[in-house]
C-alpha cells in the first residue's frame, strides 16, 4: 500500500498533493506506551467506558472497522483481518513499534499535545514528536493547572492570584491553552466574569475539599476568563472542547451555542478561541465561527469515530464556515491508531468534498488544493504562530 | 418485479442476501382491517390529522410518491399510477388481499406488535401473523395498562400495587414493554423514581378523572420505573418512543437526550432500553447507544415517512451507533402500505450505505454482510431472545 | 455559457425545463444600487458585520467561491478570477449593468420585496422589478410599522388601535406580511395573545424611549397577533424569519420549534405561516410544515450562503417536508450577487435531489417536474394568490 491509497477519489494532482501533504495536528493528547490486551485495547477505543455487552465487542462500530480496514496494513497485516489478529500482530510488534508506525502514517509535521491525562503508561510529549517524526509541543489544559493549585491548598485570596501566576508561567512554554470545562459542569455557564467577592466565596468551598474535581461553575467560569487573559497576555489561542464525548459528559450540556454569550463577551480580547469537537452540533459551531472573528472550529475528535461516516460530517462543517476559520486535529487519544484514523479521515473526507465541488465544476482545482492547505495545516500556522 | 429490485446498488452477491433476508420487526402496530375510501386513506399516510389543504393532497409528499411507486406493483399496477387509480384498485382487491400481499412484500420473518390502539376496525395479532406470513409476538404498551387500571377505580395505595402486577401479568405473554410517554407529557422527565408518597398524592388526583388520558409527570415517571422493575424480573426489553411524531407531540419535549439521566439511573438494572424513532434527534440517540451499553436504537418510524430520503438518515446513524445497537422496525400503523415501505427503505437505504463503504474500500464484503444482518434481525435476536 | 449549464445533472427534458423555468421569489430585500469598495462589498457577503481577521478574505466563503465561479461569468469574465479581477470588472460595468445583468441571470418572474432596509443607497421595490425583468410586490414588515408609529408618540392606548389601522392600510397595497422578531427579540415568546392591560403596560414603557429598538416581547407578541388579524382579515400570509442569520441574532432563540405553541393557537385564523430560513433546525420546520396545515417552510436565505454545500439540505429538506408546503425565496439581500447564487442553488440542489430520485427509479420524471414547479412557483402562486 502506497501513501496514495488513502484516498479513494480521482483528483488533480495539485489537489491530491495538497491533501497529502504532512498535517499540522493542534489538538490530540499523547498515547500508551504499554502492550495492551484486548479488554483494554477495546475500553480504550470504545467511548462507553465498559465492556460492549455480552456476545458483543467495541470491533463492530465504526472506529473498529477502520482499524482492521487502515491500522492492519500499517501492522503489516492485510485489511479486514479481525480483531484477534490484529491484536496479536499488534503484541508481537510490541507498543513501541506500533506507535512508531501508526503515529508517522498519520503524516503529521507538528502536534500541540494536551498531555494532562499523562502517566507512567503514557508517552511524554518529547516521546509523541520523536515516534511520530514530528514537531511536538505542549497545549496547558487549564483545569488540571487548577487542580494542582487547589491541592497546593492555598487560601482562597492567594487561590486567584495564583491561577493567573501559574497559567502565565505554564504558557511561557507552551503554544496554547485549553479547557474541558463541559466535562466538569457542561457548557452552561454564565457568560460574565465572576467578582472577586463571588470567586473567593466559591474558592473557600472548593479549597475544603481540594481533591475532589472541579465542578464548581464560577469557579469554571473564572478560570476560563483567567485564561482569556493569559492567553490575551501571552499571545495564545484558547481551546475550548464541546460537543459529544464519552460517558462522563451530559450530552444536553454540550452544545457549543450555549458559550455564544461567552465567545461575545471575551470578543475585545482579541483571543482566537476554537471550538473543538462540537458534534452533533458542528453546524452551530461553525456558525459561531462565520460571525464571529475570534472563533474557529475543529471536528476532529468525530471524525476519529465516524470514520467511514465522515465525509457527510465535513460536508455540513463546509456548508457555512470560512475557509480560514477550520482547522485539523486528529483527536489522538490511548492509542495511536487514533492519531492515523484521525489524519486518514481528514483527508479522505475532505477529498470526497472536494472531489463533488470539482466534478460539478464549483471550484477551481487551484481553489480546492488552497482549500485543503489552509485546513490541513495554513491555519493552524496563523494561529499559533509556528 | 422481483424480489431483487428493491435494492439499486451492485452489491457482491452476499451482501445482497444479507439485505433481502427476512427481516425481524421489532416494533409495528397492527393496521385497519377495512376498506379504506381516499380521504380515510390519506388522513392515515399523513402526519397531520387532518386532510391536506385545498388544492393539495397527502398523496404529494415522500410517502405518498413511494406508494404509487412501490405498492402499485404489490397490488398489480405500474409504478406512478396516479392516487385515483392506485385507490380503486387498492378498492377492488378489497382489505384482506391488501393486506396480505403488502405485509408479505416486506419480506418480515416475525412481528413484535404494539396492540394498544386497536379495535374492531384494526387487525389482531394474529391476523397480522397470519397475513404476513411471520410470527407474530405482543408488546405491551404500559400507558394502556395505567388506562385500564385508572378506569376500574382502585383506591390510590391499591394503584400502585396494581399496577406492577398487571403489567407482570401482560408480561408473561409478551416479549417487551414500550411507552408513549412522549405522547402523554414528553420526555423532560425528572430522571429519579419518585417517592412512594409522591406517587400516591398524584394517583389521588389522577383516580378523581379516571377517563382522562395520563399526563401527570410523577406518574408517568412511576410508570417508567415500574415497567424498568417488570422488565429487569422478567427479562424484556423496554421501548421507549423519542423524536418527531404526528401533530399531538410537541415537538420541543421529544428529544432523547432529555432521557439522558433516566438512562444512567436506570442502568443497573441490566434492562435493555430502545429508542425508537429519534429523528430529527437521532445523532443523539445514536450517542447514547454508544456510551451506555443497555440502550439500543431503532429509526424505523422516520425511514417509512422519508422514503426515498432515508438513506442520509442511515447514514448519520451510522457514523456512530455501534452495529450491535441498531435494531429494525417498520413503524407500521394504520395501513399495510407502511410495513411494505419501512421495510424496503430500511433495506434501500442500508444496501445505499454499505455499497458506499465498499465501493471506497472501507468494508469487506463479509463485514458487510454482517451488519446487514446484525441489523435486520440479529440483534433483535438476541434481545428479545426469540 | 448558456443557461442550461446551470444544472449539473443529466435530467430529463421535461424536469430540466421545470427547473428552468422562471421562479416566483417570495422572499427578498432590494439591493445596493450603488458602486461598492472591496471593504463595503467582503462587508456584504459575510455574515460577521466585520471584516475578516488579518491575512484572511470574506471572499474564502462557500459564497465568496460561488461569487468567483457563476457570477464572474454573468459579468463577461472566465470563471474562478480572483476577487480584485471580480471587483474591477464590478466597478467598470457599474452597479445599474452589474444588477440588471445579476437580477436577470436569476431568472425569476415575480419579486416579494421586503423594502425595510431601505435608504438611499438601495434600489425601491419597482426599480428592483425593472432591472429583474419581473414583477415586483411588496411584503410589509411589522416591526418596521411598528418602529414607525414609535415615533409618532401616540398615548398608549391609540398605540394598539394604530398598530392595526397601520398594518391593514400598508396591507392594502402588499401582498404579505413579514415578522423579524427573531432579531428584536428571539423566537422564545409566550404564544398566547397578551391581554389589553399588559400591553398598554408595555406600551408606556416603549412609549418613553421610542427610538429604540421593539425588543419587548409582550410588544413582539402582540404585533404578531395583530399581523395574524391583519393577514386573516385581508387574505394574506405571513413570513416568520427563523434560524441563523447574521452577528446581531442570538443562535440559541432561533429554532423554530419555540413556535410551535404559536403557531397551534393561531392555526383557527386560517393564515399561512412561512417559516423562512429555518438552519440549521430546517428538519424541525419541515415538521412544522408536515404536522400543521396552515405552516410552509423557505430554506433560501440558507442556500444562498451555502452555495456549493446547498444540495444536503435540500436533501434533509424533503425528507418529510411535503411538496405542497416548500417554497422558493432567493433571499437576496445586500448585493445583487445573491440573487443569482439563491436561484440556482435552488435549481442546483433541487437537480441534485431529483436526479437522485430518478436514478434510483424512486420517482417518475412526470412527478419530478411537477414538484420542481410546485416549489419554484406554483404554491407561492397559490399561497399569495397573484
Amino acid at each position: 500500500m502506497t501513501a496514495g491509497d488513502v484516498l479513494a477519489e480521482r483528483l488533480p494532482e495539485t489537489v491530491r498533493a495538497a491533501l497529502l501533504a504532512p498535517l499540522f495536528d493542534h489538538h490530540s493528547c499523547p498515547v500508551r506506551r504499554d502492550d495492551l490486551v484486548r479488554s483494554q485495547f477495546e475500553l480504550l477505543i470504545g467511548q462507553a467506558g465498559a465492556p460492549a455487552p455480552p456476545g458483543t465487542t467495541h470491533f463492530d462500530t465504526p472506529v473498529g472497522m477502520a482499524i482492521r480496514r487502515w491500522c492492519g496494513p500499517v501492522l503489516g497485516l492485510e485489511p479486514h483481518v479481525s480483531p484477534a489478529v490484529y491484536l496479536a500482530a499488534r503484541a508481537e510488534l510490541g507498543a513501541v513499534e506500533v506507535n512508531r508506525r501508526l503515529l508517522r502514517a498519520a503524516g503529521v509535521v507538528a502536534f500541540l499535545l494536551d498531555p494532562a491525562d499523562a502517566g507512567p503508561d503514557v508517552l511524554s510529549v518529547a516521546e509523541m514528536g520523536r515516534l511520530g517524526g514530528a514537531a511536538a509541543d505542549e497545549i496547558v489544559r487549564i483545569e488540571e493547572v487548577e487542580q494542582e493549585i487547589a491541592e497546593e491548598g492555598p487560601a482562597a485570596v492567594e487561590y486567584i492570584g495564583e491561577l493567573y501566576d501559574e497559567l502565565a508561567a505554564r504558557a511561557v512554554r507552551a503554544v496554547g491553552l485549553k479547557s474541558v470545562a463541559v466535562r466538569h459542569h457542561g457548557l452552561d455557564l454564565d457568560p460574565d466574569r465572576p467578582t472577586r467577592a463571588m470567586v473567593i466565596a466559591a474558592a473557600g468551598r472548593r479549597l475544603a475539599d481540594p481533591k475532589a474535581r472541579l465542578a464548581d461553575p464560577v469557579l469554571l467560569r473564572h478560570l476560563l476568563w483567567t485564561a482569556v487573559d493569559v492567553a490575551r497576555d501571552r499571545g495564545l489561542p484558547l481551546q475550548l472542547v464541546t460537543g459529544y464525548g464519552d460517558a462522563d459528559i451530559d450530552p444536553r450540556r454540550t452544545d457549543p451555542a450555549l458559550l455564544t454569550g461567552f465567545l461575545r463577551a471575551v470578543r475585545p480580547a482579541g483571543v482566537p478561541i476554537i471550538l473543538v469537537g462540537c458534534y452533533p452540533f458542528h453546524r452551530r459551531a461553525a456558525h459561531l465561527a462565520t460571525v464571529l472573528p475570534h472563533v474557529y472550529v475543529d471536528v476532529g475528535p468525530t471524525l476519529a469515530h465516524a470514520c467511514a461516516g465522515s465525509a457527510a460530517i465535513i460536508g455540513e462543517l463546509l456548508e457555512l464556515a470560512p475557509f480560514h476559520k477550520q482547522l485539523f486535529g486528529s483527536a489522538c487519544r490511548g492509542v495511536a491508531e487514533m492519531c492515523h484514523l484521525g489524519a486518514l479521515f481528514h483527508r479522505r473526507g475532505l477529498a470526497r468534498a472536494l472531489a463533488a465541488r470539482l466534478d460539478r465544476d464549483e471550484w477551481s482545482p487551484a481553489d480546492a488544493a488552497r482549500v485543503a492547505h489552509m485546513i490541513g495545516s495554513g491555519n493552524a500556522r496563523r494561529l499559533y504562530r509556528l
